[in-house]
């Protein structure tokens, strides 16, 4: 479960990104015939956010659709191809996985595993001749988002890291209105994220798999949004660490995390993250009042407040189309992958963040700032 | 300006402690001709605070009265006086505070002074043979909270401080919620509060004066709150200043002090206090929701919302009778004086506050975790 607060699925189904078909048919990496023709995606790992989340939205897509399928249940894969129009020889097993590069219907590979497993797709992804997708956390160390971006650019293909919060209306809306200083000089920015999480015995509560706990997992809402709500990079975190070891659940991984930015402009940033309790809250205060989201990131059902000196306004829905951000996402890899441009959340992004994940780990474990 | 979020006097004025006549008349502590004579009270210091909030609430108090004033403007404190039926002979200076010793309608010495003040007034009261309540922060230092309450003890007289929350329905009904576990186990407090201070020139952004900056002034609210909402007191602080000392109002004090606090069960708390910015919120999330005040600490309007699983719910007004916070302080005080127990908000209460907020400054100042 990477939402919980909202599961509903109220779809809106825009393109974020308008492209005309001719661009699309000149800027397209593999030859074909016609120029109408959609970025086709191949879906790796049929958990329940691909099914649920990412194979129905592709349908609503206005550049991409779902060609290719990659799973380790047969049964499973058979069936949604089935459902979805996709072809029997387009059904891929991990074993068979790098046979994509002989199909021509992918361009983009989108990567829904456990995190352990990001980087080693990737790669092989790229070596395939594929574009790139992946889910946050990009992978699971520093050191495997930089093989993923060698490997990308090695093989000059785009790296894009699913960040879907960049393609969701209220959250564009936030980071538009701290551009334009709509509240003032950023002063503070919060963000809270977290769920109570149940079976002990699934992948998320597995080092090997997880690379982590709360953090890895739903944490890096929090870690993203201090970032792209302030638009500042951090110089230094400190951080503390609450993991309860006796619970069955946290044998492996922590709990909650809580940790502190320094931002070069001297506003602060908290952010939380927990496995215990549900958050999902992101609010910028300026010296002229706030903007807050709550929910800020679930998967639809976004709620925006904006302050300014005694007045509080509720911004639902924000100015703007209503995208979709699913829908948004997809298109804007499409788009990328279609005339060349790179991802406004690329590998490079997803490096960011994983280098701040490190660091809040180093300075909860070690009790000391860490600078970045 | 201690709260500028809401600065209406949207008063209710209902006694907090009803207190039945003959216990008052028993219990009082100086002899009087009348069983229905009211607890009087001395009121250091004119500023705003004073004459908006405290004078004309103590007219609507069941067992608190207005008796004597103390002030360094004769005009002022005339004036006053005749609005409020204070005799002149009730009047007195700072320099001639100490003759109030001889004034039998005044039970209770009320400091409503600059921060560096509050530790002369409140012993020069004791020895006077008063009973004191003194506006938080109790004092500046540790050592002069120990030497205000060794005052008061040896002069065998009550001390409160003002923190008028512990009388606010709202906050009251969070406390009750969280002993009830209405929203689980405890995992994450926050609470932030501040406003953006305007002249430089003012007595709280004076060290000498003030004793700090925003978070003696208004992140005590946040200090306070991490406390009474969770029912628990912090192990350790670790905590991080940003001021800029190039800014005119921040010369001598901090503008914003972050801190996260540890608790014995595991819960994390975290505090924000901002010179710069306003902030008036406090919520608790347990394992099974929250509870959210904002404002949760101004001079009326406060907003309760809770959630609980997937509902969420407005609780304002809270169930109970309907508290106005200055007059349940008052009465409160009143009815310590009268019956001889001991102030839920005392002295020592005060004093781990400001051994709290030494830990902040000393962790902030150090950039370490600071064991308490």
């Amino acid at each position: 479960m990477k939402n919980p607060l909202n599961r509903r699925d109220v779809l809106i189904g825009m393109a974020a990104v308008p492209a005309g078909a001719a661009a699309i048919a000149a800027a397209l990496n593999q030859p074909t015939s016609r120029a109408d023709r959609k970025v086709g995606y191949a879906i790796v790992g049929l958990g329940s956010y691909a099914l649920n989340n990412i194979i129905p939205q592709l349908q609503r897509c206005r550049l991409s659709r779902l060609t290719a399928l990659v799973s380790g249940d047969p049964v499973k894969a058979k069936r949604v191809a089935a459902e979805h129009g996709v072809p029997e020889r387009s059904i891929y097993s991990y074993g068979s996985f790098d046979r994509i590069r002989e199909n021509p219907d992918v361009d983009v590979v989108y990567i829904i595993l456990p995190n352990s497993m990001h980087a080693e797709y990737t790669i092989r992804a790229a070596k395939a001749g594929k574009h790139v997708l992946c889910e946050k956390p990009m992978a699971v160390s520093v050191a495997e988002c930089e093989a993923m971006i060698a490997a990308c650019r090695q093989a000059g293909r785009k790296l894009m890291i699913g960040y879907r919060s960049h393609f969701e209306p209220h959250n564009l809306h936030a980071m538009r209105l701290q551009r334009e200083k709509a509240v003032g000089r950023t002063r503070f920015v919060q963000s809270e994220h977290g769920f109570p999480i149940g079976d002990p015995a699934q992948w998320r509560l597995k080092r090997k798999l997880a690379g982590g706990g709360s953090l890895m997992d739903i944490g890096i809402y929090s870690v993203q949004a201090l970032r792209y709500t302030s638009g500042e990079e951090p110089l230094s975190v400190t951080a503390r660490e609450s993991t309860n070891r006796s619970d069955p659940r946290f044998r492996e991984v922590e709990d909650m995390i809580d940790w502190t930015f320094a931002f070069p402009s001297g506003a602060i940033g908290h952010g939380f993250s927990s496995y215990s309790s549900g958050h999902n809250h992101i609010r910028l205060t300026g010296d002229g009042g706030w903007i807050d989201l709550e929910p800020a990131t679930s998967y639809s059902g976004q709620r925006m407040r904006v302050r300014r000196g005694a007045g509080e306004e509720q911004v639902t829905p924000p100015p703007g189309p209503a995208i979709n951000q699913f829908v948004g996402q997809l298109d804007h890899m499409a788009e990328c992958v279609l005339t060349g441009r790179d991802p406004v959340v690329s590998g490079e992004e997803g490096l960011r963040d994983m280098r701040i994940i490190e660091a809040i780990y180093r300075s909860a474990r070690d009790g000391q700032t860490v600078r970045l």
